[in-house]
């Protein structure tokens, strides 16, 4: 039988020349010859295309490496392996889909699109046997997509719960240790370029989403369509229920949620209500982590840094030299998705189950605590706790419940019926809590 | 040009059907199908052999698939693959390499051998051009191996700190949490099976030193002697201390330490003294868990069982998908070991530089201080905190220091002096802090 071919040098296109492009382009060039000795491979950076690049950055370049048209990159028979990191549905969809079908291998960043078009964008690399790389498209630097794609290969996961965003759990740190509130929050990140000027993908929970999306696709072997996934940001979050949730031993963050139930997956993004002594309580500032479960594994926890150039690039260099490596070796992807055909259904909101912590503002009056009281259980939810807290405005009271496991839609109906109360004088607080 | 020949079906012979190799066995039987449906690879077992089986479990294995000699096994050319789980160096150093010899790929979960024989096992393994999977070695479920090989290719590693012993971390957890004493707790641990009878390879720290000798040649990249790794168990550790420890706002595990230095690496086991809110700090029981520095990708963090019949059989059957993912696309495996050549000198105890606590026990009279403090100054051990703990003893009374960074040298050489005091009525208790 003939000897596969084997060859050293694989060549890349670099598409977007941003804070993750730089860092690929700087490890590159500074590494290759430790990745040469480690691998066999030489990965050699072939053309850069960025429509922004200033003209002092296209100018430092080597010579000939520069375009401003991703066509030259697409049009380049030697380069093996295109690295989409310009972001955005449109234009990188049609890019990656052109690159595959042209016989490339792609790593991408691109979390929005693979959460909205995954389905599409897995099926072609599969067609044109050529691998996708995603691994930094959640949680950046901790490599999770690898350990659940291949360390867990043999595991069935029943859920995860991820902080996949550091620029909310970097808001949420700063209210829960100093008391910020929320817009005082969202300004110093800005400031400390943890937010972007538009936070609102972050604050709003679509990026988290976007991860949850992709993670759960994985984790759980199912097509997910993007739109079934539940999602609400931190930015009602006031300093208050962050406060009240730590006298009760809890501390809010913005998880993304995936689990495998009987029948459903429930996938939803919200601010959650985790005891103090859950692993991922502990998680501060702009990192991130996933706790997951799996069937043989058990219980498995992995944190990191989400997002920077260097902790980025990490991730899009593991990728890289997974796909050269192969590349290298001559060994033909297989055509397979790892997905499964159809899709597990997504469990809708409303039948959900879940505990709750629920704010309500009442005027301080006998009798008002028992009419909520009796709306809850007429609606089949059982109260866990009830405190009242202090209040400096005559006006109204803070009152916090703590419930049993109760359905969401019954919670839903109690909470439209209380909300017209007339001694209930806001629209009440609600949070759902994971244990 | 000739396609390369693709085959699905990859035959393992399984070496020791104690807790991992049944879970292994299990997996198989359960999982075949699904692992076939998301790599294209077909798992058999073909052979089992393990000396001590009873006869009664011998006959509920599938006919002509149980031997009790490993020849017919390594005899076998239709085994693609070898698991090894019968643990101890010999035969299994010897049955290891005539399986490589025979070509045939390599899982083991043997870290003592790897520890102690690692550069000859990887070197046969690269002149045969076969693979070694051992993520098992380390944290058992925990994906380390294949997260700092793979995940962190293009990055260099600083230090990591590890709680790789579950018996040790769930004694640790007792005595700290419990106040129990070292023996109790041990006696619970073996109750709970998370203890051997003979506990010495847990408790004197050896096996610690195992998985640092394992994870320190990959991460660093360098030979590592395993007689070089400095091993101090948790035997004759005190909670008396590990109260005083709480009291100062640290936590004692048994870490094992692995550092790039300059020139140097440092290697070495100990109980060491971290602070409370270190990530560390809170892995409790049986949990593994590994804290890791890389240039790019920063901190990192990652948490799971280290033990147990499916969570070890959960990484063994990763590195078994990874190799029969390589045989059924003929990619060839590449002569590299990964290792430098020659070793990064291991920097001796005596020239480390950390931080201690130290516990005196003196007899409670004017000018015993003054002497200590005066004898640590004249080593050039600078003190950051004196703190007099009450005692129930009238002859003598604990006296706990911290000290700022100093050499061991220095330490052991005021330690000396001291210890023959007068007024110095015990061995003076060490331990060494970490931030």
């Amino acid at each position: 039988m003939k000897k596969p071919e084997i060859r050293k040098t694989v060549q890349l296109g670099l598409l977007g020349l941003g804070t993750v492009g730089s860092g690929v382009y700087e490890i590159i060039q500074r590494e290759a010859r430790a990745i040469e000795v480690k691998t066999g491979v030489h990965l050699v950076v072939r053309k850069i295309c960025d429509k922004y690049l200033s003209q002092t950055r296209r100018a430092a370049l080597p010579r000939g490496i520069f375009s401003p048209d991703a066509d030259a990159l697409l049009n380049d028979p030697t380069i093996d392996i295109v690295v989409e990191l310009i972001g955005g549905i449109h234009p990188a969809k049609e890019i990656i889909e052109k690159a595959l079908k042209r016989g490339k291998h792609v790593v991408t960043a691109n979390k929005a699109l693979l959460a909205e078009y995954g389905e599409s964008i897995f099926g072609s690399a599969a067609k044109a046997r050529r691998e996708i790389g995603f691994e930094v498209s959640v949680c950046g630097a901790i490599p999770i997509i690898k350990s659940v794609k291949e360390g867990l290969i043999s595991n069935n996961v029943s859920h995860f719960l991820g902080i996949v965003n550091g620029t909310c759990n970097y808001i949420l740190t700063r209210m829960s240790q100093d008391g910020m509130d929320f817009d005082a929050a969202l300004a110093e990140a800005q400031g400390q370029g943890f937010a972007e000027r538009d936070p609102r993908l972050d604050v709003e929970g679509i990026d988290s989403a976007h991860k949850l999306a992709v993670l759960a696709r994985l984790a759980f072997r199912s097509e997910i369509p993007f739109g079934a996934v539940f999602v609400e940001g931190i930015r009602g979050l006031s300093v208050k229920d962050i406060r009240y949730a730590k006298e009760l031993g809890y501390t809010i963050k913005l998880l993304a949620i995936g689990k495998r139930l009987k029948k459903n997956l429930e996938l939803r993004v919200h601010p959650t209500m985790l005891p103090d002594n859950h692993p991922l309580s502990g998680v501060r500032g702009v990192y991130n982590a996933v706790f997951l479960h799996a069937d043989q594994a058990g219980d498995l926890l992995f944190y990191g840094k989400g997002a920077g150039k260097l902790p980025a690039a990490s991730a899009v260099m593991s990728d890289i030299v997974d796909i050269a490596k192969k590349i290298a070796r001559n060994d033909r992807t297989d055509a397979l998705t790892g997905i499964r055909p159809g899709t597990i259904p997504v469990l809708p909101m409303k039948d959900l189950r879940s505990r709750y912590y629920l704010r309500f503002q009442v005027v301080d009056k006998p009798g008002v605590l028992g009419r909520i009281a009796q709306t809850l259980g007429r609606n089949h939810i059982s109260i866990l706790s009830v405190q009242q807290k202090e209040s400096h405005d005559q006006k109204s009271v803070p009152v916090v419940f703590l419930t049993y496991e109760a359905s969401e839609r019954n919670l839903r109906s109690a909470l439209a019926r209380v909300d017209l109360l007339d001694d209930v004088t806001e629209k009440t607080v609600v949070l759902r809590v994971e244990s």
